[in-house]
C-alpha cells in the first residue's frame, strides 16, 4: 500500500527571491496573558526585556536575520535579501521562527520572572510578508516604531489617569480624539511628566542586530531611532 | 507620515473550503534534542507521553481539531471539514498551532523528565495541506501510520544489534534491504522478541481526538489502527 | 552574462489534485460587443450558436475536459478529477483554453454572422476555481443555470416592454423588486407568452460534452436540467 | 436555492504590489504552426510584423503596459509599477491580454498573410511574473534578448546549411557545441553572410513602447539593443 501519493497535496508557498522578507510574530492574548502575570501596566520591564532575549536568541539560531524590531508583545524578524534565492518556503520560517521562540520564552521566565508562575501559556502567531525594495521596508520598520510611540503614548496616559483615580471609561473619553501634542500637554500639566524624557526603550521599541566591529560582530539590543536616516547611514551593512 | 501601505503587502494564503485541512508539527533536530537529553532508544515513553500531553492540549485550545495521530517528533493534526467556509489563513493556524504546542511542551517538561535539566531548547516546523476527500485524508492517515511502523520496526532491530555488540555500520549493513518479514525473523530468532507483542503505543502510533460519550465528550489517547476501517466505524461522528 | 536566474521568480500556482478544476471564460465588455454587432435581444441565437461551437472545439483539442456549460458570454470547462496528479499550473490551463476560445470565435465568426463585419475585436478572460467535491461542483453548475434562468426571464421582461414602448428607466422600474412569479404572469397577461414554453436554449443555457455510445464518443451540444439529478443520473460517466 | 456560496471557492492570486508585473505570452505549437502556414525559414518578416502589430493593440488597449519586447512566437508586456497598488488579480490580467492578443492575430492575419488561408487556429499561453527591482526587471530583458540572438544566430546557420545541401541532422551535427564565434566564421566563409548586417528585427527582435514627444505619445515599434544602458538613458520615463 504505497499512500504516499499524499504528499504532493502540499503547495510550496515560496517567498519571493530577492525581496526582503518580515517575519512579525505577535503574542496571542497577551492582554490576558499580562493580566494574569501582573505585568506593570503600561510597560512591564522585565516582560520587554524578555522578549528582547528572545529575539536576541532567534538571531543567534537563525543567521538569516540581519535585524530585528519589537514592542509590546510583537516582534519582527528580517530576513537577509540575498539569503534566498533558493526560494524559502514561507510556512518553514514562519513555522520554526515562532516556535524557537516561543520555547525560549518559557524556558527564560523564571530567569526574568523568579518570583511568578507561568499559569497559563504564552503563544504567538506568525506571518511573514516580503517587501520588494529597502524603503519599502524601511516603512514597514517606521510603521511599527509610529505605532509603538502612539500607543505608548496613550497608553501612559491612560494608566496615569486611571492611577489618578479616573475609571477607565472616564480616562477613555478624556483621550478620546486629542492629539499627540494635547497628550504631551495632559502629561505635563496634570502629572509632571515629560514624555520625551520616558525611558527610550518605551518611546522607541527595541531594535536588536549584529553589531559589526573590527574583526568581530556581536548582537546587540538598542532602543534607537529607526525613522530617520541615521540610524541606517551609522549601520550601512545591515541593509546593504 | 502614513506608512500603513505596506499591510497591503500580505498576502492572504487561505485553506480552501470544505476540505480536510492537516496541520503537521516536526520536532527540528530532534536526532540531536534526543541524543542530549538521553531519550532511550529507539523509543523514549516519557518523550512520546509528553508528545501525547501537548496534543491533548492542542486538542483542548483549538476546538476546530477533532482527531490527532502522532509519532516519534511530530504530530498530525485534523480540522473539522465544515470548520472552515470563512477561509482561514494558513499561516495563522500554523503559527498558531505549533507555537502553542511548543509552549506546552517546555512547560510540561518537568512533569515527564523530573530528572533531566532542558539543556538545549526543543522547537518544531509546521505545515497546512488541505485533503479534498475523506478517502485521501484517510490514506493521509494510514501513511503516517505505516512510516510509524516501519520506522519503528527498523529502529527496534537497529538499536538490539547494537545493544548486542555491533558497530552501527554492522548494523545499518545487516539491515539493509531486509523485508519486513525477514525483521520480525531477526528480531525473534536473535533476540527472541515477539515483535507484534511490542507495546501497540510503539507499533500504532498514538491517536488523540474527542470521544463522544452519552451527554459529554472528552479527549483520550489510545493506540489504534487507523489504517482499517473498524476505528472509523467505531467512531463515526470524527470525520462525519 | 547568464540572466536566467530571473526564472526562480515564477511561482507555481498549481490546481490541487482530485478536485474539480472550473475554468470559467466571460466576454470582455460584451454590453457594447453585442450592441456593435447588434445582437437580437435579449437573446441572440447566432451568437449563443457560436459560443457552442467554440466551446465543442475547446472539448475536441483539450481532452481533460469532460462537460461544459455555457450561456450569455459565458462558458465554464469542467476538467476530469483524475487528470491532474500531475498538478497543473493555473495560468497555463486559463490562458491556454482563453486563448484557443478566443481565437475559434474570430475564424468562425464568418460562418455564423455571414452579413455583419467583426469592428470591434472579442475577448474573455478566464479564472480558475476548483471543487473539492462532486456535491460542491454540481452546486457550482447548478449556480450558473439558475444565474441563466433569472437573467434571462428578467431580460424577456425587460426587452418585452421595451419594444412595447416602455423607456429603459421606465421598464427597470416596473421589474424592479418582482419575483420570479410575477414575471411569469407579466409576459403572460401583457404579452401573451408563456415564459415556459421559450426555448430550452434561452432558460437552460447550452450544456457541451462528450456523449458516449456504444463504441464510440462524440461532442453534442444539448439544452438539460442540470440541476436536477436526471441528467446526471443519464450520464453516469461524466462525474465518474 | 442559494449556491452562491460556491464563490468562496475562488483563490485571489494577486500581484505583489510595486513590483514590476511582466506577462509573457507564447505561442502554442508555433513549431507547427509555422510549417502549415509555410512561414519563411528561420525567420518570416510578415509573421513577426503581425506579432508585432498585436502587440501594439495590447499597449493602446490596456494603458498599465509601458513597454513590450517580442521574439518568435513570444511578447512580453510590463506593467507599470505603480500602477497596481489595487493588487492586480493574476489570472485576470494574464487571461484579458493573450485573450486580446489572439483575437487580434486573427483578425489582422489576412491584412499581413493574403494568399494565406489559416488551416488552423493560432493560440497562446501565457504567465505573469514579478520582479521587486528595476534591475532584474532589466536582466529579465536581457535574458530575452540574449535568447533572441543565440536562436536567431543557430537557426541562420542552420537553414543555410540545409539550403546548401546538408540533410538536417548533418546541420544539427556540425553546428553541435560551436560558439558564436564559429557560428559568425561559418556564415563569412560558407555563405558570405556577415551576421552583424543581418536585419536588426532578428538580431535584436522587438519592442514595441510609448514613446513621450513633446505635447503627446505615441506608440513605435523599434529594434534597439535593450542589454545595455544606452536605450534606457534615451528613455528614461519608461522604467521611472
Ligand atoms: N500590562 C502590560 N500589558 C502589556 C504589555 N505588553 C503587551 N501588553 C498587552 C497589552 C495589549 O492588550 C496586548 C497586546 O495587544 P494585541 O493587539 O497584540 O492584543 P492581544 O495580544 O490581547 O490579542 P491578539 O491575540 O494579538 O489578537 O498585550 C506590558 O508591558 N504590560
Ligand atoms: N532516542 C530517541 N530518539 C527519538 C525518539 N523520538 C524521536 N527521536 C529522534 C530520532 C530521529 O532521528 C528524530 C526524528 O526524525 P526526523 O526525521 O524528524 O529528524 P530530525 O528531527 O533530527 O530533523 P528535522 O529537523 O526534523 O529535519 O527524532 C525517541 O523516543 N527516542
Ligand atoms: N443583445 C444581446 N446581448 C448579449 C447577449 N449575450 C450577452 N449579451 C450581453 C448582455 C450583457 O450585458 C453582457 C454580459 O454581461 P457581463 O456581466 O458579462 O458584462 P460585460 O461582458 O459587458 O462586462 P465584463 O467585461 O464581463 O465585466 O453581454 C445576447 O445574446 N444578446
Ligand atoms: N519558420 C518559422 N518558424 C517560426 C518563426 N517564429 C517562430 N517559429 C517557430 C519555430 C519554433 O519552433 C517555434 C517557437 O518555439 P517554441 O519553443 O515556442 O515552441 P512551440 O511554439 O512549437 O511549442 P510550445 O507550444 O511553445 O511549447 O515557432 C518564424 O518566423 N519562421
Ligand atoms: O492583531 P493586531 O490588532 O495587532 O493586528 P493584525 O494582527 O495585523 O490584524 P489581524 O490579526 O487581523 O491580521
Ligand atoms: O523532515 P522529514 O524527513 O520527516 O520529511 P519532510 O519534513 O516531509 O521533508 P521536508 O522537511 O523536506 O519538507
Ligand atoms: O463579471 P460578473 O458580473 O459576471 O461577475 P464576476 O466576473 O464573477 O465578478 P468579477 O469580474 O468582479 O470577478
Ligand atoms: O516553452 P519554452 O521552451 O519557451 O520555455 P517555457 O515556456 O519557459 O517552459 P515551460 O513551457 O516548461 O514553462
Ligand atoms: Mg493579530
Ligand atoms: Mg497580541
Ligand atoms: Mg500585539
Ligand atoms: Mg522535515
Ligand atoms: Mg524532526
Ligand atoms: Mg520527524
Ligand atoms: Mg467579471
Ligand atoms: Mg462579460
Ligand atoms: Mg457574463
Ligand atoms: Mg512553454
Ligand atoms: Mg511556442
Ligand atoms: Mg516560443
Amino acid at each position: 500500500i504505497d499512500k504516499d501519493y499524499v504528499k504532493y497535496f502540499q503547495s510550496k508557498n515560496k517567498l519571493m527571491p530577492y525581496t526582503w522578507g518580515v517575519i512579525r510574530i505577535d503574542g496571542s492574548h497577551f492582554h490576558k496573558f499580562a493580566d494574569v502575570h501582573n505585568f506593570e501596566k503600561p510597560n512591564d520591564e522585565q516582560a520587554l526585556k524578555l522578549m528582547n532575549e528572545c529575539a536576541v536568541g532567534v538571531l543567534d539560531a537563525f543567521r538569516e536575520f540581519i535585524f530585528s524590531y519589537g514592542v509590546s508583545d510583537e516582534y519582527s524578524f528580517i530576513l537577509k535579501r540575498s539569503s534566498h534565492l533558493q526560494r524559502t518556503h514561507a510556512s518553514d520560517i514562519v513555522s520554526s521562527v515562532v516556535s524557537f521562540f516561543t520555547s525560549m520564552y518559557v524556558m527564560k521566565w523564571k530567569a526574568f520572572f523568579p518570583l511568578t508562575d507561568l499559569v497559563c501559556q504564552p503563544s504567538f502567531d506568525g506571518r511573514v510578508v516580503c517587501y520588494p525594495s529597502t524603503d519599502i521596508l524601511r516603512d514597514y520598520l517606521s510603521w511599527r516604531q509610529v505605532d509603538c510611540h502612539i500607543n505608548n503614548q496613550y497608553n501612559t496616559c491612560f494608566w496615569m489617569l486611571v492611577k489618578s483615580g479616573k475609571s477607565r471609561s472616564e480616562a477613555q473619553q478624556i483621550l478620546k480624539g486629542t492629539q499627540s501634542q494635547e497628550k504631551m500637554e495632559l502629561l505635563a500639566n496634570n502629572f509632571g511628566i515629560d514624555y520625551n524624557a520616558i525611558g527610550e526603550k518605551l518611546r522607541l521599541g527595541s531594535s536588536a542586530f549584529w553589531e559589526e566591529e573590527t574583526g568581530c560582530s556581536k548582537i546587540v539590543v538598542q532602543h534607537c531611532n529607526i525613522i530617520d536616516g541615521g540610524f541606517w547611514e551609522a549601520h550601512p551593512y545591515i541593509l546593504a
